[in-house]
């Protein structure tokens, strides 16, 4: 049965970006801290056309997680680049180039009606302008019997758990403290509909910690 | 060698305590689902003057933590209950009965001089007003060989925290959202001088993964 998952990186205090993001730094200030540990797995490396890298407990989970998805949902600023605007049109073919990482329909939430963008390898972004739930009912279909991912940004993702359709959610808990940025948790997500079972914890050599929970219907 | 620690419990959105606490309710909405795991606790239940409890992987880890403590720093607030007044004077003897369940000094930061109270049980609280280093100072003199722990609130912690004080923590978290409150990890923790490492991470059937870190200098 597909499900609706997410899987992120925080730092312990909760950020998934730090503080002022720009074109130079979408993620803000040290939000690259929170992605060295993938970008050190072979998996990783791999998905994105490189060589080398570790396949150590790290690469075995993301490669678990990501390995069954087949279509993913995101926000259109996550398509566009941190700091871009839509209306402007300095991005509309996304921030992801030509051959974008991710070889399956990506969905992006938008208010603008906009025609399917097909990529190279595999990766065509369909714009969704009529809300979350049409968003993950197309990403679903297009997923067969794979799993839909919302890949971000945290607004979304409170959207999907504020929403109660989330599934299961991955967090990967790296060992710093952004102090400020953009949190995870906020934006009443106390206010889902489902409980939280833990279901997983996976302690890795790169001082992450992997929590999977899904929710308790 | 004296450690100074902290352990406390927190939701998965990163609370200590929920909104709007009261004397009622000094831990806020669900701020009491926090400490169930603790209080199902063996070790727990028999430091408090209590029967039964389950002696389980939660009351081993609470007791390996909580039992190599000698001493205490708490703020004013958590001394006097949540909602109470220094100035006031509601709670002269403070909100934890006339036999305190900690059993050594408690060191308690105010701005406000007062000669120290001893209480039934071994248990004598101590007023500090010149700062928290010096709190930390004489906790660790009260301590000799053992541990001094910072017990809260979240604003003490997070001063510790920022003044790079603190050796160890321990957490406690919760597969629950409260969505709004008191956050341990705000005001700056970002600031303080040391990394972190972490030391061990415990999944324990109640739902609650144990992490534990140490300031990595």
């Amino acid at each position: 049965m597909s499900k609706l998952i997410f899987d992120i990186s925080l730092s312990l205090d909760g950020y998934v970006a730090g503080p002022h993001p720009s074109n130079e730094e979408p993620l803000g200030g040290g939000g690259e801290l929170l992605h060295e540990w993938a970008f050190n797995t072979s998996y990783f490396r791999a998905a994105h056309g490189m060589e080398g890298g570790e396949d150590n407990v790290d690469s075995r989970l993301v490669e678990e997680v990501r390995g069954r998805v087949g279509a993913e949902v995101m926000g259109r600023k996550m398509y566009s680049g941190g700091s871009g605007s839509w209306d402007d049109d300095d991005n509309p073919r996304g921030w992801w180039g030509d051959n974008p990482p991710f070889h399956y329909p990506v969905f992006v939430l938008t208010h603008h009606a906009r025609d399917p963008l097909p990529m190279e390898g595999g990766t065509t972004f369909v714009f969704v302008s009529d809300g979350i739930e049409s968003a993950a009912k197309q990403a679903r279909a297009a997923a067969g019997d794979r799993d839909v991912a919302v890949s971000g940004g945290a607004e979304v993702i409170q959207q999907y758990l504020r929403a109660g359709l989330v599934d299961e959610m991955h967090l990967h808990v790296v060992p710093v403290f952004l102090g400020s940025g953009r949190r995870l948790f906020d934006g009443h997500v106390a206010d889902a509909p489902a409980g939280l079972e833990r279901t997983r914890v996976v302690e890795s050599p790169s001082g992450v910690v992997h929590l999977s929970y899904r929710a308790a219907r």
